[in-house]
């Protein structure tokens, strides 16, 4: 079984080296103290870092960049060996080349091979297929890469290569990111929300200590989020769909899908399923802040309130039919749409996605995806009903928040069923055709 | 580093290329016009065909399968050499053959593979790893294969390979395909869903709009709605345990498993995963439907007109100690059941029942199932209760919906309760000996 | 291509034939009665076992360990060659060696690799990637482990090499756990659910049996059960977070992270994932049974009971704006904290902790989630709210159960903003110092 060598008896060598051993490899450790190491692992010898670098072809540094500089001590045993540099850093930017490049220009005769930066030693010891199973590859020479990439594979990871060494520093920095495609969407969401939570502030709670000197300061907690998440929510979901439909008026407009869209319009094409995500999440709190509006004491005071002015007041109440449908209508349009929504959610977890053909997963995104905006911007119309009309529903001359909320959806919705329409279909197949 | 060929500079040329430029291969694309191509991805260089093909050993043709007419003149070119075929066709049954066959007898002395083309331009592009990770090979070639093999793994797909030449008619039906498993529960579904909705509705609605003379049609929206989905989500359900228990009866009968099941069972037990997934989204919309009764309109007018009448009538109301344990035992017995509904399906995600081992998936899966089924069923007899004795239940002489929809998990249920006797379970276990 | 051989005709030689027929490779079989096997899988052949070992350079064994003695008879022709184990045992520990040690033994010139047996027959025979698409191996031979990881790799099935054929007992154990890392989990929950209920039943119904003379027995259903889960969900929410606190505070007084943490706190640590998860499904227990509250009799008879007691006695209700601050409040706390657990519940699916980065994962699993153990805790609290502080709360001189469940959260919470503080955070930073 062949032998492998390793520099540094820290964690990652530690790890590195026990699942090393337990699928058959043999091991040895390279350190500064080969005879005051803690417990190894069972089965490895240690050594100085020359004579284990003697023993083996393949040389895993488990060091600190900080520390590269003793390997040029070791630079005539390391001649023609593979190097593989696993070393990550703190933050980003902080060297001007990679750690992969530094150390090659350590020592020019090595091949080196950047690896294993993006596994963490806790789950290579702990055996927990928790996250970080892709080890990316990058590095000059190809036969150095295949051995490295064999090494991967016998531990039961996947591999993929990135190419040559110069794309060590993307490579470097996969640890550093922390959900970069995620930011744009999220600061949408923070900025929509707090726009309509002071919006919605104003009009309702500000307007009645104002105007009726009442105060409902207390409404702030589920009223008003209940309000403020399913606008951007909706809002959000809307945002979704324009792209596409954008993206089709500029291809029939053009006639060619080989032109590059503006540059805009790709990345807001390329965060559609955090923009769809987001909204799901924000769905998911409307529906629960929805359900349990009648336990909240609020409620169940104004409706025992009301029974008890009927009978104080000796009023009769009839049974409105109208009112009836509509409030079955919209609670169960919401109901669909939210179904729906989380069929999305779901479909684009990545192990369904990966188990659907692309016309399949186009199909739930795509047109589920419209019909989903639809219910949803159909229960929210619903839901506004009459009041539309009602002058009282403009306090201060706003609309209220629903209003203002569906001006997107409406647009999306409408420009969509423009592109069903045969003509434009048939032309903007014609445009794509072969696009899939 | 080696050199490819892609013949077309369209999408999926253009996307490939790019990755491949990535992944540290070199790449050169043949065109029908070298000099005027839209931006290529950088590194590329563009010839003719013939051109192309000569410093290439593995050529992609990124063309449709319509013009593929123009290889024939680098046959000479690509005599020997692996060509790639990646093409799809719009609709099943095109072409008496597939396009792979159909390129290999324009070129009989080239290697022709069928790969890629259940992977998306889109999504190579934008490295997004959504769908379609999967590469189906074949081709009756095996170094050909290789060689495709090893390209795919170095942009980090994962590859299949399907055997020779023959299957890619198979594998080019893969990306037309829409839920081929999904048909028969959908339509099932359907098909209950609407018999329980009329049989309901003029049981309900039309009963009481001719007996009674109400128009209670509103209640379609919620209230019917909460009774069909219900209803059909537990049939379903034990249509998901049925054809388990059939196949222990059969093969005790048999006394053999080696005999092939008749083929409806067959298909009824490959199609058990669809029809629990949709049974689970039913019930999910019944849970939604359910935890929004206390908001409707009807409900909380119903709620008041009661109390209400308590007043105005004088009554006094008694606190029924039977009907409180029956209504939080059925309300029980739902959320257990529901709760036990949503593991299962939590557990058929791909990538958690690839975590679990097949003893671990059939304890679930088997064992929590019938228990779900036993909640379920339990649910809806104590919804029942002394219902099913009160004649003025059987309204036109019929039984309400929640009767019917008991036969079917009853027999399931004591058809399973038959099979756990220690005889039965036996002997059973004997005949499966070595099945697992 | 290749000619393997399958000995046995049973479910899983005839599966495994199957899929590699489809794969390309040229299957015969050896069986006992070559002459009067059922249908075989298309494209086989069937012979005696001596005359298929003798075609064939692989040998798949798919055959009982208990009949693994006729093999002895083949072992001329199986010198030299890779021989397949693919066998399990009904349960663990039935024989002294592993099987494949001791078809090693029975055939010492042939080199026995252990596959497969991870793998089933049906889903296997059905292309379903339900479960079980893993398959380990081992063997003493580099070539001859080669040869089948080539094999499986080219079925589809993804592969990790155990080492060498002593490994052979630990795989042959895979198929045959039932979820060993919930084991402790569960204990736990069962436990504490079980101490929630008695202490609560005891507080609750048969305090008022006893004092006041009331049967309140229905209760068990909803409102106990409503009380138990949140509680022992809370409680092991925090049993998530309090080992990451105990950690760091082991290391902050060892001064260095390379000596091993005490053997409890390392399984301790090993199992918060479980511990997590149970937590959650717990929490979404207590969801829906307060969801449901307005629902039930008991509550329905409860508020009407109210009403009409207010008009009887025409007493005045005031709107107490304090106590709809208190219950929106922590009515909110408890959807925000429910919506980050399901958060935390999400990236634990293999399929998404598999796509973030190890920074991500641990910026969801212990920044949001410390969060949401505060959002939980502080739920508790409000819930509690002046109640601390009243005699009448405390029955027979025990505190309710809420009160108990929350020394645990507090502990957690109050440890943790102690390693935030700066001077903590920087030793502590300084001794994980490459750590991630
Ligand atoms: C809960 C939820 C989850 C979501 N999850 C995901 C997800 O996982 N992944 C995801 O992508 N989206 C996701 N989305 C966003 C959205 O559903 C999808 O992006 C959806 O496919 C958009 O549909 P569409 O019809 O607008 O766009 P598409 O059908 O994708 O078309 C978009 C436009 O882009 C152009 N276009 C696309 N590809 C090409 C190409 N190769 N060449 C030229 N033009 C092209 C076309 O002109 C087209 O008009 C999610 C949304 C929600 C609400
Ligand atoms: C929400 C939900 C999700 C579900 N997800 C899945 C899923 O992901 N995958 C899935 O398969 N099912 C799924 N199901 C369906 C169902 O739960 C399972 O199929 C379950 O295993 C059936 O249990 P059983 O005991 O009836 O059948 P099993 O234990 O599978 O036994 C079925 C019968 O088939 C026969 N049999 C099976 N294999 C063999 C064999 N190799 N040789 C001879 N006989 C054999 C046996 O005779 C046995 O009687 C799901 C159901 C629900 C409600
Ligand atoms: C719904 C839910 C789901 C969950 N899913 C998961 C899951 O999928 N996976 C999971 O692991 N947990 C899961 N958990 C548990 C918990 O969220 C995480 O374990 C979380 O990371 C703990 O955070 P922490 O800050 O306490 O611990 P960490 O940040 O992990 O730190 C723990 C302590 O361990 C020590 N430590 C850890 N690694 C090392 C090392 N390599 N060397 C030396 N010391 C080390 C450190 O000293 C640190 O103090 C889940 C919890 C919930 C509620
Ligand atoms: N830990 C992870 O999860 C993880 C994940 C991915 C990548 N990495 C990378 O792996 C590398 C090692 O990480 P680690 O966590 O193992 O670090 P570590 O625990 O701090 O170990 C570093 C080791 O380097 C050696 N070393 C320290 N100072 C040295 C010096 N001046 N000269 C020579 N050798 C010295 C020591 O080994 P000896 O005492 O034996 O000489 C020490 O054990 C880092 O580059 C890190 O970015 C770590
Ligand atoms: N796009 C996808 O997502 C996808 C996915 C899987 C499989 N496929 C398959 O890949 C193939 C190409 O798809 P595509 O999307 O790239 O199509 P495309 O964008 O329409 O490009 C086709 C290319 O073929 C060349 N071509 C066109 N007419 C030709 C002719 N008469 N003679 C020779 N060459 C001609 C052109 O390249 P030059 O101008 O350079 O000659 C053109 O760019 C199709 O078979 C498709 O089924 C596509
Ligand atoms: N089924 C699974 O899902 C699965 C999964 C993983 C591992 N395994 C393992 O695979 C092996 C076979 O399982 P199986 O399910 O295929 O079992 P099976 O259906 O019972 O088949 C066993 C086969 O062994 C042969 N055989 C029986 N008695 C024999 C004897 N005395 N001498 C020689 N050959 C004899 C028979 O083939 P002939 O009549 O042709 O001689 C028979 O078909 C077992 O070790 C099992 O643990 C099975
Ligand atoms: C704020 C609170 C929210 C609560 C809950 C709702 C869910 C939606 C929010 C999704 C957040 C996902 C974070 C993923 C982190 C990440 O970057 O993950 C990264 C991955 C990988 O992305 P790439 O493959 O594009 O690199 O992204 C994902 O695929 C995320 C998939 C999310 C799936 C959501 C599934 C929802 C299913 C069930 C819904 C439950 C609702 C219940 C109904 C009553
Ligand atoms: C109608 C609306 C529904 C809403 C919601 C509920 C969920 C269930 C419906 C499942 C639909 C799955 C479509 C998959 C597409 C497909 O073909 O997917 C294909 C895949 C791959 O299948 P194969 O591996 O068999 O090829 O199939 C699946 O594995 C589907 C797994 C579905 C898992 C459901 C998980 C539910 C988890 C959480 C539930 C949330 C409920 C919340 C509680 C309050
Ligand atoms: C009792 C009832 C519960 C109901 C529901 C809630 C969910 C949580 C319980 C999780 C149980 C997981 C069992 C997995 C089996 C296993 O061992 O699975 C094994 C895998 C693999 O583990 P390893 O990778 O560590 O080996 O473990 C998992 O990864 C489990 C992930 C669980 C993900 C939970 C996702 C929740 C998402 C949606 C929530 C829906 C809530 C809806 C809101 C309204
Ligand atoms: C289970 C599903 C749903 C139910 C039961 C439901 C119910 C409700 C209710 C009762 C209201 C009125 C709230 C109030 O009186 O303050 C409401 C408002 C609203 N809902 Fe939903 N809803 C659901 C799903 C959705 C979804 C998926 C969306 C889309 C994102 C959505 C968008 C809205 C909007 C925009 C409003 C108006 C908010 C306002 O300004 O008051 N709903 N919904
Ligand atoms: C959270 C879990 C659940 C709750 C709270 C719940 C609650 C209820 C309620 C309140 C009813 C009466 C509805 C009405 O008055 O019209 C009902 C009926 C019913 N439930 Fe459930 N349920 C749950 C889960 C389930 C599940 C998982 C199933 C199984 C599929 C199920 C099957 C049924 C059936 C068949 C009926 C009878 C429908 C009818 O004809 O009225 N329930 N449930
Ligand atoms: C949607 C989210 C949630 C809502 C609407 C909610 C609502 C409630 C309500 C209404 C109560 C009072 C129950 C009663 O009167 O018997 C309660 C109690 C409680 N909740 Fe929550 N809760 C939520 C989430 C959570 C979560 C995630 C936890 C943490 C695990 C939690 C822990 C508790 C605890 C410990 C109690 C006290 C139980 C008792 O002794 O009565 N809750 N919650």
């Amino acid at each position: 079984r062949e032998l492998l060598c390793i520099f540094g008896t820290g964690d990652l060598g530690r790890s590195l080296g026990q699942r090393l051993l337990q699928t058959g490899y043999r091991v040895v450790y390279g350190s500064r103290r080969p005879h005051s190491c803690d417990p190894l692992p069972q089965g490895a010898q240690v050594m100085s870092h020359t004579e284990a670098a003697q023993l083996a072809t393949v040389v895993i540094a488990c060091v600190h960049r900080e520390h590269y500089d003793f390997l040029e001590a070791a630079a005539p045993q390391l001649k023609g060996k593979v190097l593989v540099d696993v070393s990550n850093n703190s933050e980003k930017g902080l060297y001007p080349e990679s750690n992969a490049e530094y150390l090659q220009s350590l020592l020019p005769e090595a091949s080196v091979v950047k690896a294993f930066n993006t596994i963490s030693a806790w789950s290579l010891q702990n055996g927990s297929s928790d996250a970080h199973r892709q080890v990316y590859l990058c590095g000059d020479s190809a036969e150095a890469k295949q051995a490295v990439r064999e090494l991967a594979t016998s531990l039961g990871l996947s591999v993929l290569d990135r190419g040559c060494l110069s794309a060590a520093r993307e490579v470097e920095d996969f640890p550093l990111q922390l959900f970069p495609q995620w930011r744009l969407p999220l600061c949408l969401a923070t900025g929509l929300t707090a726009f309509f939570f002071f919006y919605l502030l104003t009009r309702d709670v500000i307007y009645a200590y104002v105007e009726k000197d009442k105060d409902i300061s207390f409404r702030i907690m589920v009223s008003l989020a209940n309000k403020v998440f399913p606008i951007v929510s909706l809002i959000m979901l809307s945002l979704c769909y324009l792209p596409g439909v954008l993206a089709a008026f500029i291809q029939l407009y053009r006639g060619t899908k080989y032109r590059r869209f503006p540059d805009w319009l790709d990345r807001w094409m390329l965060c559609r399923k955090q923009l769809g995500l987001l909204a799901l999440g924000l769905a998911f709190l409307h529906v629960l802040y929805t359900l349990l509006i009648p336990i909240r004491y609020y409620v169940r005071y104004k409706i025992a309130e009301n029974v008890v002015s009927v009978i104080r007041e000796n009023r009769t109440t009839v049974f409105d039919t109208t009112i009836a449908w509509r409030s079955d209508s919209y609670l169960s349009m919401g109901i669909l749409g939210f179904a729906l929504f989380v069929l999305l959610g779901i479909t684009s977890l990545p192990s369904i996605s990966n188990a659907l053909s692309w016309r399949e997963f186009s199909f739930v995104q795509s047109k589920l995806g419209h019909l989903t905006l639809f219910f949803c911007t159909l229960h929210t119309y619903l839901y506004g009903w009459d009041r539309f009309l009602r002058p009282s529903t403009y306090k201060w001359w706003t609309p209220p928040g629903y209003m203002l909320c569906l001006v997107v959806p409406s647009v999306v919705l409408v420009l969509k069923l423009l592109i069903l329409l045969p003509c434009m279909d048939r032309s903007l197949g014609r445009i794509r055709q072969g696009w899939e």
